[in-house]
């Protein structure tokens, strides 16, 4: 997601330019098909969603066994600060200048949620010149997997109430149920609840709360999912909740995966879009990246390695948490290994890193940059010698960086070994990401990840490999409460799942105000969170926000629809 | 929907049939751009959803303004039973005969929720050989325009707490909030809620509730919206609540109306299919019968009406409460006029009603049939001499009728001066229903409706005309809380609007238990709500279940999918 941009549209020093609805609206789309027949797509696999979007059957990973695997292209970024830094912007941007090469290249991003579109101004489809479109269906309906996870989420709800309410032959405790409803929408107000109130007739009352949809572990079993029978029986081992003797009840014994899958099975299949210039997108599946692995999924991923020659992906948040999380849960589960991985990094953002003011940040200066720039040494550090990638870096252009800035990163990457291109596909398209795409082609190489942690080691051991080794801390400590989880998850036959670090992301550490690269950091283990059904146990450290809220003025205000269906207020 | 057949599937006498999903799975169907050609559609209008749904742009409906509208066949019942009468596989098989005889003719039904797909055993596509298909995308998510109008109703939710949370300078009251969020399923835990728990960063602590989504507002005025300018500002009008003072707040004063009109603008273009036979049926949204009208959309009735020379379309419940809205609350709003009226019998409904014990219903007997034949009677005179409309009876016929029965039926009609013919379409489909197409083609006559009370009137006087006229009763009782609310309507300027009276479907009065035409009782107004946006005043009769639950063994146990996406157990 990019918000800088639009919200220092009007600093000193920037380029007045159109908003990104704008832009895309004025953009003259190629009929869906066409951009299908460009990936070898006939109408036999592609399923319209009208003019511009499609779905494409699954199975075609499958029949294309036999077909070599694309390249793929992993895009990452330093750690989140609010100024910005222009992931899928770049990814999109990248991918444009290698179709512009003439290469056979397709993308493979995240779909975005409802709930943030209708609170800050934001979109998740790129921005400016590198956009996937069209970016209004995309921000809001899209092809209604959002929707059909919602469904399942709620059914799986209603049915475990619904048993306990007509006889709880299950002994489920009411107390003990871990599965929340969900909303696609951002809404505090849903965060703590009590339900079922009303007299007999009207459920069990008890504790409960909704999450928004993306942080439903059913959007992470859906984007880990391999085919609808894995998918199926992902879902089946859901655990609900307890016992009152306390053993784990899972979907299955609900009676709730079979349905929930056929809820499913339309939005498994991967959507194809295309970017404003023509490039195919795989725009599917977007779960969470603190409570889930935050990855667009393992099924469009695979369809894009079958469909072209490099697929172009990104990873939530910064590389701490999304790449590792790519690599160690993703990449582990599902074989694919990236051939090559792009740190994003912006001018301001390091020098926020590095302890810039807000309202210095379109100030040149070297200072702050250099402060700032070991949160970038870092990633890059991790990429490279951890997990063993070819690396390079982009800096994310923008119209208050000073030559000086752009040369010191520069020669910061020519230090660290890796090559560093001035993307500037923002304002330009494909056109401003030629230099990181030579680059991205000049270091491709497939070599198997290095994982942070072997399989089979305990939960606790694999918390410690990531915290240590990746983020930089000195010690790791487990609260009581976690303790007592661990050992209820070994009880279980959980305790060797990968780990899900659901921490902040604006810091390597568990503690926000430490920017750039901390270290000598003790981080602690809050609570420890099942995702049986996903396939990892989620470690939480500091709060956990699983259910977001609306601003002061809420962007929804300003979005409006004419009368012949124009959207307008999306950015 | 249609449940009994099923459900009675072994009982001695009837034919070993298929399931619904068996027959429809193995239907050829059209292309659905093939299906939309054979209405003189082309691909400019047609927006595709899959190969065998669309989506058809609804501003159509005003270039073809000069056009001669076509013929409207309204198919309405008698008071449901639990031995269920057939009402939307009697429309399709009416339609499917029309166009078996060469006529140019296009349904418009309603669009199932997916709460009851899950929880009893059914769909609400017509069924046998009469359905519209493909069934399984229609009875899920279809082309996603419940989860549209859900998440316009949910936004406006959050937009609404937000409010409050953010400050509330609009004064709003947190116990006097009347718009609740709602959710596709059904879900009786959520009917009875306190959320805005867990603290001050978390919302205010308030009683709340959800209902499901067909029986939100937003479904209503879907519903009745003639373009995206009236929809937007219908749902402007929605009043969210009130003020410590006492005064309406609406969606408008919130700022949401734009936003919500944003998220239904792809919902509100009319869904395109087929059935069985390739007759086109635009299946577009599906508002409860009691809090809501019944009816699918004005815009879909209106497009049919521009694009066929006949459009069957149906109401929800019996002729008493769904043809009553029907015409007091759709016609009147949208200038439609039926030019006949389908009443859908059964034999064995009708023997229910004459008392007879469930376990008998198949045995023949006219003396129940004869003193249940009292509903089918004057449902028909209501149509007739009330609203002064053309009449005719289908007996939608079952393998446990007898030939005497369906005689007695043939001679009440007699009496009534309306034909009658025995439809077979559940069995045959268009073909068994030749007999019902012909009645309808020899009635058909365009006569202004008389609606039930003027424009003018105030609520307790078109409420006392319904109940007399239509119900017969003797008298209306308002409780004290009524008489209030009669007050503040007049206050707040919607004294007048037309009223849309939610009671139980099974009697012509308040009583579920006075089945035939019962006569000489009062009937008591509990409580009005106002639906300002919709644009009518809901009279609350007795209980009123907006949110349904689960039964004991949910349907959803029994759904699946494989591992092509075929999905079985629905029925």
């Amino acid at each position: 997601m990019f918000y800088a941009r639009r919200k220092n549209g009007s600093e000193k020093g920037s380029v007045c330019m159109k908003t990104d609805i704008q832009i895309a609206q004025e953009a003259v789309l190629e009929p869906i098909s066409d951009v299908a027949a460009s990936l070898g797509l006939n109408g036999e696999s592609l399923i319209p969603y009208g003019k511009y979007k499609a779905k494409v059957d699954h199975r075609l990973v499958k029949k294309l066994a036999e077909k070599k695997d694309a390249k793929v292209i992993l895009v990452t970024a330093i750690s989140p600060t609010p100024a910005g830094e222009g992931k899928t912007t770049t990814s999109v941007g990248l991918a444009d200048a290698l179709h512009r090469m003439g290469k056979n290249v397709v993308l493979a991003l995240r779909e975005p949620s409802l709930g943030p579109v209708f609170g800050v101004k934001g979109g998740a489809a790129g921005g400016g010149y590198a956009q996937v479109v069209p970016m209004e269906d995309i921000n809001l309906h899209f092809t209604g997997d959002l929707h059909a996870i919602g469904a399942a989420n709620n059914l799986l709800a209603a049915m475990v109430d619904n048993h306990i309410y007509q006889g709880n032959a299950l002994n489920i405790d009411p107390r003990r149920i871990t599965w929340k409803r969900c909303v696609d929408m951002n809404d505090r107000q849903l965060r703590f609840i009590t339900d079922g109130l009303g007299g007999k007739a009207n459920g069990t009352p008890r504790e409960d709360g909704f999450d928004i949809t993306v942080a439903s572990e059913v959007m992470a079993i859906f984007c880990l999912a391999t085919d609808l029978a894995d998918l199926k029986a992902r879902l089946g081992r859901i655990v609900v909740g307890y016992t009152y003797a306390g053993a784990p009840v899972t979907a299955e014994q609900i009676g709730a995966a079979g349905a929930m899958a056929a809820l499913l099975k339309d939005a498994f299949d991967p959507n194809l879009v295309q970017t404003l210039e023509h490039t195919p997108a795989l725009v599917h599946g977007g779960p969470f990246a603190n409570i889930a692995h935050g990855c667009n999924s393992v099924i469009a991923t695979k369809l894009g390695m079958k469909l072209a020659d490099y697929v172009v992906t990104e990873a939530g948040f910064g590389a701490d948490l999304g790449a590792e999380k790519f690599l160690d849960i993703k990449c582990r589960l599902s074989g694919i290994e990236p051939s090559a991985v792009v740190v994003v990094a912006t001018v301001r953002a390091l020098k926020h890193h590095g302890g810039c003011p807000k309202a210095e940040l379109g100030v040149p200066s070297l200072e702050y940059l250099e402060a700032g720039s070991a949160n970038l040494a870092r990633h890059v550090e991790n990429m490279q010698s951890k997990f063993g990638l070819p690396v390079c870096v982009a800096i994310n252009a923008f119209p208050t960086d000073s030559p000086e800035e752009h040369q010191y990163l520069r020669d910061l990457c020519a230090r660290l070994g890796v090559p560093c291109a001035l993307s500037e596909v923002f304002a330009k398209g494909g056109a401003g990401g030629l230099e990181l795409a030579e680059d991205v082609l000049g270091i491709l190489e497939k070599r198997p990840v290095r994982f942070t942690y072997p399989d089979d080691a305990p939960v606790a051991d694999k918390v410690r490999a990531v915290c240590k080794n990746i983020y930089g801390a000195a010690d790791v400590a487990f609260s009581a409460a976690a303790k007592k989880q661990l050992a209820e998850l070994d009880t279980g036959g959980f305790g060797r799942l990968p780990v899900c670090i659901a921490k902040t992301q604006y810091s390597f550490s568990d503690d926000a105000s430490l920017l750039a690269a901390p270290s000598g950091f003790t981080m602690t283990v809050r609570e420890l969170r099942l995702s049986a059904g996903a396939g990892f146990v989620v470690v939480v450290m500091g709060n956990i926000m699983t259910m977001p809220g609306l601003p002061k003025k809420p962007a929804a205000e300003g979005i409006d629809v004419d009368e012949n269906g124009v959207i307008s207020g999306l950015f």
